[in-house]
């Protein structure tokens, strides 16, 4: 287990700074650096105790310290990237954003001939956001992604997986091009049908009746549809190859239902429906 | 608050056992009746004390019973409803059924001149099914929506949202129509969309990686997918109009966002998503 005398956090929401308190709370740094946009949650983030040492330059903080974490969201993360390259190239760092193949391609590109990063993706998240809503326990028992680059140094990346180990999470090594095209079935599709399945309610939000008929059912199926538009727009643009293709797949595959439902063919939707709950409890 | 002598009970799952063990546990009822067209469900719920006295014919605990529930798949509720006219006009009851439309339909057309009947929608579902899941407090502080039909007795409306009310949920009185219409939106929709998300990874559930990457979003939103097909299928039949309506509007709003993603229109997709995580966070 290597311990660090300092590790920065760009961007300070639920991520960085659980990330922040889950390193401090296993012992595995000294100090914690904090960077991000807005002065009121880098005070925050200060006056929570999670982050020990503020930062309103983010090139400062790379220089600085040893190891650094990206938690922005994924178009932030890009410029973060730039930068580590200018000021500092021998820089241990990883990302923790929710689609790998955009900073994945940029690593590559900004530093062919070897670098000390690998992105990671904790399957951690949540609709809720924001740094005071970071725990110190947020990963413990979670996957966590690890996806190398070309030319990732293998140091660099046997630290990275160890860090997410010590902190209470499993990690799984697997390409940036792999981890985008499942997580748009796992992940960014399941979203994308929570918001709209919530944005079909809008004109009848105002009748009562609406809310008598709301069971636990919609409440858990939509239950990420509070989550975040900064990031979530971001996750549906870089992931858009993916996206859109799953979404072909998708109204084909609703195309087929709406049929049985047409012709009343209750026999096909029932051997549908019971093909699908038998891989969802095998899940 | 009305005790009853007996009260039967039609289709012997989830919703009819857990009736049963509500009404014993809260003193609302003297023996429970149970009918159910097999035999192993029929002794099994004996067994477990749910059932005091089985039938293995309807007829008989029709006329024999002081008040019935009927807990069968849709279509099984006719069936069992057009039985009562022919054996009992005078018996209360009321179904479980999820679409209210189909047996009010029924009902005002085979008792036209009066009956005891009222639909009866708890919003206490679960994708879990059979009578050994059946709960004593299953409808405690759930809602249950009450659907009179054209010459309901008031006296019997009124007894059936006591009984409810009896057993710890509150009641809320609506059409059949509108009940159909807003439970497409919140129930059979997001029933429909989570079967989908589990079919769309149908050819990689075979991969650990996809395993690896699915967080807690994706067990909650596809949570209903293991909802039993029996009853599902018939939902989405029995509320048709409602639901091709529903797949329609869906479309045209699916189609929206993938027209956002496919322009990389970010502020459109921002705006939008903040609009929907709002009225999620209002629910």
């Amino acid at each position: 287990m290597r311990k660090f005398k300092s590790i920065g956090i760009a961007g300070l929401g639920l991520l960085g700074g659980s990330v922040a308190l889950a390193a401090k709370s296993n012992g595995l740094v000294s100090e914690i650096f904090g960077y991000t946009r807005s002065p009121e949650t880098l005070k925050r983030a200060c006056n929570l105790g999670i982050v020990d040492r503020p930062f309103t330059d983010f090139s400062e903080m790379v220089k600085r310290a040893e190891f650094v974490f990206l938690a922005g969201p994924i178009s932030v993360n890009l410029e973060f990237a730039k930068n580590i390259l200018k000021v500092k190239p021998s820089l241990l760092f990883t990302d923790v954003g929710s689609t790998k193949k955009a900073i994945t391609d940029l690593v590559e590109k900004l530093f062919p001939n070897g670098n000390f990063f690998a992105g990671s993706h904790p399957m951690a998240g949540s609709e809720k956001r924001g740094i005071d809503e970071a725990r110190k326990d947020l990963f413990t028992g979670r996957t966590v992604i690890v996806t190398p680059v070309k030319n990732s140094d293998t140091l660099a990346v046997g630290t990275i997986r160890n860090f997410w180990e010590s902190i209470g999470a499993k990690t799984v090594i697997m390409s940036a091009e792999k981890h985008d095209e499942i997580c748009c079935y796992t992940s960014h599709l399941p979203h994308l049908l929570a918001f709209l399945l919530v944005k079909m309610i809008e004109k009848k939000l105002s009748d009562s009746d609406v809310l008598a008929c709301m069971g636990p059912g919609f409440r858990d199926t939509t239950r990420i549809a509070a989550s975040d538009q900064e990031i979530w727009a971001e996750i549906f643009i870089s992931n858009k190859k993916n996206m859109l293709l799953a979404i072909k797949n998708f109204k084909l595959e609703l195309k087929q239902i709406e049929q049985m439902i047409e012709k009343n063919d209750i026999e096909s939707l029932k051997k549908w429906i019971e093909k699908v709950r038998q891989m969802r409890n095998g899940i």
